[in-house]
């Protein structure tokens, strides 16, 4: 991506935070100029915002294709027959319902069961054909009464959602979910949130005793969960009652610790639900018919974003684990004197260069300023010159998280 | 991107046409698995569609970004006071509206105006902060009654929508619109559809005497223009009626040709047509409080890749340019010996390692539907591998546009 210069920005920082927003992740956000808020749970992501989330994508993205999935890109505008078929027309209340003009009815797309399943019957027949998976990060829409969490609860958002399809052979389900769960912690663990983040149990809904929740630990979670701190996995609310101990090591109920928690991944084993309604069979070797077996795995792209924020901010500001910062580097000329600004310019220079993302704050502002909107911004490392340190023949470089400042000869620049 | 092999794809190409289309974009496209039909004007991008979308999408922002543009991510979902303020709420016959669960109205923005205003008024309010230019690559959607046209006309559609913002410094305006201009020509240059689009004089509603279209000559076309053959511009026949002559170069109304097509871009001035109604003013260098003035530039991307369809498009199928092409090289191993295999492994294997993008069809199938799939499937340079090239030692290189074949030394495969 491009580097940038603050001087030419779109967006500026605000001291104050928008009065109609409680959530620490949307006050950081939008006093910071990534996000702005269009109406409840409905945000636009300004030019730095966009930035963080096409970084969540890549890691995404990258782990997905990592896994042999394919890549596709399905409408948000769904035909009401399809979501007749499953009778998720009727049943699911937060559907978002539109009426054409010649009085027909569509949906939009809150999830795409609906429409990856008759599309998978065009090109699935055999067991040839299977396993296949396929994701797509892609808008999606669900009315939501109480959107109130800034990006961890939308009624517009990113998803990425990932589809799998296979035979009725559960060891070979199995290895494929098993190599899901290691795709989403590399994400987490990647997106700077693993070491918080923990594979929940949750309720596997009519078709399978448990699903998988990944959730964060954070105050601003609205979910709970039990955490078992001997296996390192938890226990969603949801179905506490109906556990007498770990299920995952069998450590005594009462040794599970109540916490407060993000839900930013879900993954499930959906068996036969969507593909019976839909009529979804292969052929086996023997030339019998069967239902094919599915899986789905979801992340919220802007709620992933969110959690980042609610994990990471301090009382500065933003602080952005490395993988999904903005920029690598935020550069401040500080003192606007001629020599100031030429040194700032080549130290620009030197670091675009040699590809680090930069972000220059060349505007002409005071010091103050400029130290206070880099700790808002929250790029991991930000790199100041002045006279000070042209004198010196460095650079003072300082890191945003543990604020340890250190001065750095100027010919090590690229080392630092 | 991705190298794949065929064998493990999740599409396969069909011979018959879906019933339902009649567009030769729609046709091509679905026999060949890059798109598939949810209703009528509501696509699917399958892989393969998806990766000729993406490069169109990156050369878009490539394009974009040199002109300095800000790239941002604005909601589908917009507020009604926002359509009201404008009017836009009665008067657009064609924007679709969806009720909340609290009986709060919202429309499906089919263009963002309304959403972009408003947001720059945030950040927007002195000269010293214009001119300013801010884009996005966004879902869009529009109550099309006839969507017969395959990608050409989508209820559901991906756009790329430029704003920018300026003084009323009218040279300054015509500056950057004239700079647009030329990111268009080279949007369209690189897409490989250059030679046949032409600048097209259109309608410029109440604020502008014209607008500007960029008009790409195509049977499939639903726009009739007037092409002038001596300065190379033309004129829309919604607006034909009012010119005497070439409103460029003045060339008489009785030259100019009556061609059949596809508009695959558009720009407009429209002044104070939207800052006026949401109050967003600037301060002049005097202090004095005025309106700000405003370009709108719109391109279509499925639209792009239906034009770009129809435009190259043979009895055999699909011709894709290479920068908009799914793959570089589409490799086929003909002949299923062993020897054949590890030959065509080992060509993968090099032309992958050069970053060279490659369909490989290393399907157990006939020579002859391997042939036919690649050149419905419009990869531009076919490698063959065969018993034959491996005793030549060479590989055969053909293109799939001029249809001519050479055969390559094995050792030269990099420098073919």
């Amino acid at each position: 991506m491009t580097d940038m210069k603050m001087s030419a920005f779109f967006t500026h920082t605000q001291k104050e935070a928008p009065k109609d927003e409680t959530a620490q992740n949307a006050i950081f956000l939008a006093r910071a100029g990534y996000i702005d808020k269009l109406a409840a749970g409905v945000y636009s992501y300004l030019p730095l915002g966009l930035r963080v989330l096409k970084k969540i994508e890549n890691i995404i993205r990258e782990e997905m294709n990592a896994l042999g999935a394919e890549e596709l890109l399905l409408p948000a505008f769904h035909p009401k027959e399809n979501w007749e078929t499953t009778g998720r027309w009727r049943t699911m209340d937060d559907l978002y319902k539109v009426t054409d003009a010649g009085g027909r009815e569509f949906a939009l797309g809150p999830t795409h069961e609906e429409i990856i399943v008759p599309l998978a019957k065009k090109f699935i027949s055999s067991y040839k054909d299977l396993p296949k998976a396929l994701y797509q990060i892609q808008d999606k829409f669900r009315m939501e009464l109480r959107a109130k969490s800034g990006l961890l609860r939308g009624r517009e958002f990113i998803m990425k959602d990932l589809y799998s399809f296979h035979t009725d052979d559960e060891k070979e389900f199995d290895g494929y979910y098993a190599r899901v769960k290691e795709a989403y912690k590399n994400i987490f663990r990647r997106a700077g949130i693993g070491e918080k983040t923990y594979l929940t149990y949750a309720s596997g809904g009519s078709f399978s005793k448990y699903s998988h929740e990944f959730q964060v630990l954070a105050d601003a979670g609205e979910d709970t969960i039990y955490l078992c701190e001997k296996c390192g996995v938890a226990v969603n609310e949801e179905i506490i009652a109906e556990q007498s101990a770990c299920p995952e090591c069998g450590a005594a109920k009462e040794t599970l610790r109540k916490e407060r928690a993000i839900e930013v991944g879900n993954i499930f084993s959906l068996k036969t639900k969507f593909t019976e309604p839909f009529g979804l069979f292969y052929k086996d070797k023997e030339g019998a018919e069967k239902l094919v077996h599915m899986g789905c795995y979801g992340i919220g792209l802007g709620r992933l974003m969110g959690a980042i924020v609610e994990l990471g901010a301090d009382g500065k500001g933003l602080v952005w684990p490395k993988e999904v910062a903005p920029f690598d580097t935020h550069l401040l000329a500080v003192g606007n004197s001629a020599a100031v600004n030429t040194e700032a310019e080549s130290v620009y220079a030197e670091l675009s260069a040699a590809g680090r993302e930069t972000l220059f704050d060349d505007r002409d502002t005071s010091a103050g300023i400029k130290f206070a909107d880099a700790e808002l911004l929250g790029v991991p490392r930000i790199i100041v010159v002045s006279e000070k340190t042209i004198a010196a023949e460095t650079v003072e470089v300082k890191d945003r998280k543990s604020g340890e400042v250190k001065m750095v000869p100027r010919k090590d620049l690229l080392v630092s």
